[in-house]
């Protein structure tokens, strides 16, 4: 790490660091510039973190060198990370993309989820999507059906051959969940509820982790990290749109960009969710094409047999026919795109 | 509430939403404008959501009237929430605001946290604070020392009569935690974790709830009424700072007309946070200053014994001399403002 | 417009922002609801702006219901804007897409200029940029060469065939670059200097509008309203990204769903400037290819024959031989998608 | 400044950057690290900037230790900066914060501004503000008196002896400006319009330069420092909310701590408007009291003699009998504080 000294920081200050440093075992380098002193340190910052030297009189600012991600780091795994599934579906690398695709909730209609189960697998999805718990910003709306939800869930996988994905909001759900669902979804709102992800962590279950609204890359990352640290290697981020000034015409806008870079960086699978990236229907196809053309290894989609009785999120769902024409568009769009040499690193 | 239709939707469009508003008992009226339709609605918003009605074909946008939040609204409730301790010490209202301190994490050695405790009780603070569970965004920082750590807290609120706050972080460690602390805190990365928010509702202990990074003080309110929702009234909110495109010189942005807006929305007390609102030590006494005289009913202050050494947060946290010459000042600066007319309704 | 009382508004409030719209001419309806009375008024909004209602005591919000910009609508011109150049070349509807290269600034070297157009032509490229006035954050960098860039760019132009596009700054300098430049640029920190908006408005030349770094697209339409209202119709959109909380890996963020939702709401012909949008070099490709995926109706992107030795932005400009082979994968996707159906409204 | 590369940088790679910087004259030391290469380089960044270092192969992060404002820095000039006018007034260091009030807007009948001039004046304060030219929006909107509006601000500045304030659009209005107006000022969407800036900077007159919607401080002081290059040194900078991703009860966030940061790095005054920082009437007066203790070195405030007829900002103006009961308030708040020691650096 790098430590930039206030300007005017007195020798004492500066030698405080440094002494502190070395009886740390870190290498300490430092040059005395007109107006700032600099020090390079070279350790193991597992002992002593950036914070702690922060916090010495007379520093200005600690700079990392080294992403603070390490599993999750491509540096220390090039190769990318590929999740296969027992049906022989795989996530990652060189695969062509998935698509995720069902209800936000499932509701209390069995036929309704099957439906748009049927849908899926006839467009040639590998996965269905479907909430039975359900986070929500007010006490008031819907907070899913629970465990019935994902017996649904199960029935349609089993009727259809979809694999299947769903929300955990509790560690005190997941063993439950561990024998419904083939992938657990950790929302936005919990990618920071690190109790949950050291639960998810020591699962043995592919986990979709998604970026929460005010992530930083760096953050989301880190997030990830919890999951590996805890054993749980199988991580697959999804993008699914930041919190900006504008929500006039989008709820979120999406940072089609972190593909690229997440690509760059790590070797996790990356996934996008334009449905809640940005609330609109109309915005789906566009945006779902953005991310496969920028790398994104799979999409999620919101689907629903009657969005206009949804009892959540119906203003970003599909209708069923409107998704097959999508589908039909998407799967020509990612059988063009397959050559694409991607030279993006 | 109000929708409005885009504007080449179709009679058939507009006359779908208004019968389904009045098949539910809505009383509906609209207004075709020159360019859009705007139908209103009143009725019960638990059975037909916004987000219900904005998933009909040919709705541009649906609009609400009332605020969501509805037991922490002083439409509800006119006169201030005063939470009042077992010793007599009062948050909310017109009582003297409160001063909450201690450091980030309790640690290894209880002296360390007796010392603290013990300048606090001097300088006039009525609590203590100490984190047992630390929300980390790396899994390889200091992750609290649990147990062990409330056992600190309590015997410190034994010897100095401060009553305590700690963070929970998991509903799992809440009947643990009520036999030690007097105040649960909610941190800011949990502020949408909603079984959390759940299980802390359904104790009979005071909360201070954080905002969140990307919080809106709407989404803030509500997640105080999932609290409320499930019977526990002694909701304490905390503006600790909100994510901003500016963090070189401050880790976060404090909104402090936060607190006058929600003061005239809502009934709950709030106190601020500078010491997380910044993250920088040189900016907690303006800031606590500027909070109070904004309306706050109390701040939060990091201290700690020795800055440099500290397993989290040196870098915003008082030293113990120092902390003393701020709380001189804040002190005398509650007095001069206590007869402040509030006029700011 | 909506006008939305607060709850505890008096009759005499209301009856008084009744009587005002009445006596302007607007149609008014009002529903006395539970907590909230609304007005609905339909009129002139050029003679009583929203915020004029909103100053009125007891009015808590005043909703607008039709979009603010006319000239730029899409309900004033359904067909799309094209823009058509005297060689022939196209910008807009269904046109193939144009792509715009160059250097960020014109530097002394003519024949470094000679070398990035003639790149330029050769990979199919229709519009040479390059800075003479550069608006920088800080007075010691680099302020660009002036006339004596445009005097450049002219030749380039009649040496390749290319057309040029060059960023005004202020209105003095326009009358001077009417003579040397194809299309008028407005840069992202100029974007609501009304002054200068209206100067270009008045001119007979295309004009690239950047989007700002915080405007909203409601903003960035008004901005381009601001032009079209001046005389002058010409307008062609630029996403060149937006700020957010995140800029350690990325400047900004790209909002590539502001395309299509432009697309439906106005006529203007937008592209998409992934050089600025990123920072990075390795993210022009990517985020070029998203955002023509997405409808864009051209590309920008930063080209130098010597990055390294470039006076501005060398870290997000492409050296001549990765262009040439970016261009190449750039064109060849134009040809997969231009048969995509677009069918984003 | 610190050069760190890439983690597969090579030796090449590394060895150029090196040698570029040594034939440029800066002091080089460098680190291997295990995983990444760091560069120390010491020498004159107004040549090398460090966007071209970072334009260099291999290159991950320019890392700039030294704030890149000069004449703006306390580093250069440690004592506060004060302006005087031919008055007596002064503004900045220890002087009693001064007082900005007036309407957003001159309109079009004299006796108005007199009355509100005459208010301000017997309320205390030092300053008349009013609007001549006004940047809008929209075109549609309002658009300032121009030269009469400034006539008549003279006029009420020989009335009653207030100094004035008006806003400057364009260089080409300053000559005629310079005879009516004792302080410019510089608009928050015009902090980066640099053209204007210098023209500013080349008048001898003291200058408002409001913080522009998405300015980072850095970008803040880099814009005063524009004006200062140019020559003029009396520069009033004034924090009016930033955007933010909240603005349902604000118009902007404030950003209070960037006073007492700005005191720190700085030594030009700093004002609040909490008019345009809050756009509520009712949030004024917390506001301006909380940058007041926070440091603010003077307040500015929209007062109209009849707000529901106000032209612009009437919800954020307080009419004339609010705005005496507030001064009363303030005055009386500015009397509490003023022997509050400053201990904030």
């Amino acid at each position: 790490m790098i430590i930039i000294m206030e300007r005017n920081a007195t020798k004492v200050q500066i030698q405080r660091v440094i002494d502190f440093l070395k009886d740390n075992d870190f290498q300490v380098r430092h040059n005395v510039g007109q107006v700032h002193t600099v020090i390079d340190a070279i350790g193991d910052k597992t002992t002593i973190t950036p914070g702690r030297i922060a916090a010495f009189d007379g520093v200005k600012e600690v700079k990392i060198i080294r992403e603070p991600f390490r599993l999750a780091s491509r540096d220390r795994k090039p190769e990318d990370t590929i999740i296969e599934f027992s049906n022989g579906v795989k996530i990652g690398g060189n695969n062509k993309p998935v698509v995720i695709a069902g209800p936000c909730s499932v509701e209390a209609d069995y036929g309704a989820l099957l439906e748009v189960a049927v849908a899926a697998k006839e467009a040639g999805c590998e996965f269905l999507r479907g909430g039975a718990f359900k986070p929500r910003t007010s006490p008031y709306d819907f907070q899913g059906y629970g465990e019935k939800a994902l017996q649904f869930m199960k029935r349609a996988s089993e009727e259809t051959g979809l694999l299947t994905v769903s929300e955990v909001m509790d560690a005190s759900e997941l063993p439950m969940m561990l024998d419904y669902i083939d992938i657990l979804q950790i929302g936005a709102r919990n990618v920071q509820n690190f109790k949950l992800l050291k639960a998810v962590g020591k699962c043995n279950k592919p986990v979709i982790l998604k970026r929460g609204l005010a992530s930083t890359i760096r953050e989301f990352l880190l997030a990830a990290e919890h999951i590996m640290y805890n054993g749980n290697n199988k991580v697959i981020l999804c993008e699914r749109g930041i919190r900006s000034f504008d929500s006039a015409f989008t709820r979120n806008v999406m940072d089609i960009a972190s593909i690229p870079v997440i690509k760059k960086y790590s070797h996790l699978p990356i996934i996008v969710d334009p449905s809640h990236g940005t609330g609109q229907r109309y915005l789906i196809e566009p945006m779902a094409k953005a991310g496969l053309v920028a790398g994104a290894n799979g999409i999620m989609i919101e689907v629903h047999n009657d969005p206009e009785n949804a009892l959540s999120d119906g203003k970003q769902s599909l209708p069923i026919p409107m998704f097959k024409d999508v589908m039909k568009r998407i799967n020509k769009f990612m059988d063009l795109i397959k050559e694409e040499e991607v030279a993006i690193r």
